[in-house]
């Protein structure tokens, strides 16, 4: 016995969202079907309406409906202080709890060339030309501390010194709020030779 | 800073799934816009579909796209005796993994007043006809071993009972593989009690 072709088709569909398995899927179709179909309608409609008008800023790569998104389209935003991060969550992260008052670069990303992800998918030749051709003072790599991440914030610290932008990167090292002795070996070795005068 | 209008209604409707919160959303929605827009309108046209294909078979409350579902539907399958489950899901478990060959009753979910759950929202006035009209030999009841499983599995005994079916319920013990100290109190209590001679 197997469930009904539109059922199955749902519950197949579901999992391509990430960290959706088989599970999940049928979880999901179901709770849908049986709670939610208002919902569902919904969800459809608001996926269909996303991906036919979300697109990419032209500045800085961000989500956005129009070409410029909601930042570049700000001019009270400082154009001389550009942040680089890897996805849209960080820009929103960086809005939530600093007082950034710049801009940012988008990558949707890191340099992994094993995955076909060069410096053209991460939309460097925008980047590149943006630091030619505006009064871009100050780059700030907030890109993760991965291999990935790291690599990736060479290549860009490289691409910055070629325009004569100064190049800065936010601070690794302990959490605020942590415990050394639960803080791992990558991260307090970081801390370490990372360390300030007070 | 907000996300543009599109984005925030997509993230917002990927809450109405189960198990997904707003950080889970978030991620969703970036996936599916940067990697899998076809997935994405993929998975639309799916909910779209089931939302408006699938029903519940008039005979047993399985999602089904016809008035009967495919085991309703299987005159070779053994209608004195009827499986009472809880959800679509545990249909799908027993026919996967036992031979059994009769059909099902499936509540969609369980005895619940302070929900607004009763016997009727799950279908049981179909249940007791089925049991007045049909030559129902056998009601076995397999439904959760919790509260609300053993107060609807009570419930449904005596519907049975009223109707000349007898009644049996699957048994609940030490899962097969399991070692005893691992085993929780409530399990381990009804396996005692469950014991058979060998």
């Amino acid at each position: 016995m197997a469930f009904s072709p539109a059922l199955s088709r749902l519950i197949d569909a579901f999992r391509i969202l990430p960290g959706v398995g088989a599970k999940s899927a049928q979880r999901m179709a179901f709770h849908l079907l049986q709670n939610e179909r208002e919902g569902g309608v919904y969800l459809a409609e608001s996926i269909q309406t996303a991906v036919a008008s979300i697109r990419h800023c032209r500045e800085c790569r961000m989500f956005a409906e129009a070409e410029l998104c909601e930042i570049c389209r700000n001019e009270q935003r400082d154009a001389s202080r550009v942040c680089v991060v890897e996805s849209p969550a960080d820009v929103m992260a960086i809005e939530q709890n600093t007082n950034f008052q710049g801009r940012y670069f988008v990558l949707m990303g890191h340099l992994s060339p094993i995955d076909g992800i060069g410096p053209e998918q991460l939309g460097l030749d925008v980047l590149r030309e943006r630091l030619a051709s505006g009064p871009v003072e100050e780059l700030i790599l907030a890109v993760g501390a991965t291999v990935e991440g790291e690599a990736t914030a060479q290549y860009i610290a490289e691409l910055a010194r070629q325009n004569d932008a100064s190049v800065t990167r936010i601070a690794h090292g302990v959490p605020v709020g942590g415990e050394l002795e639960y803080v791992d070996a990558g991260t307090l070795s970081q801390a370490f030779s990372g360390r300030r005068p007070l």
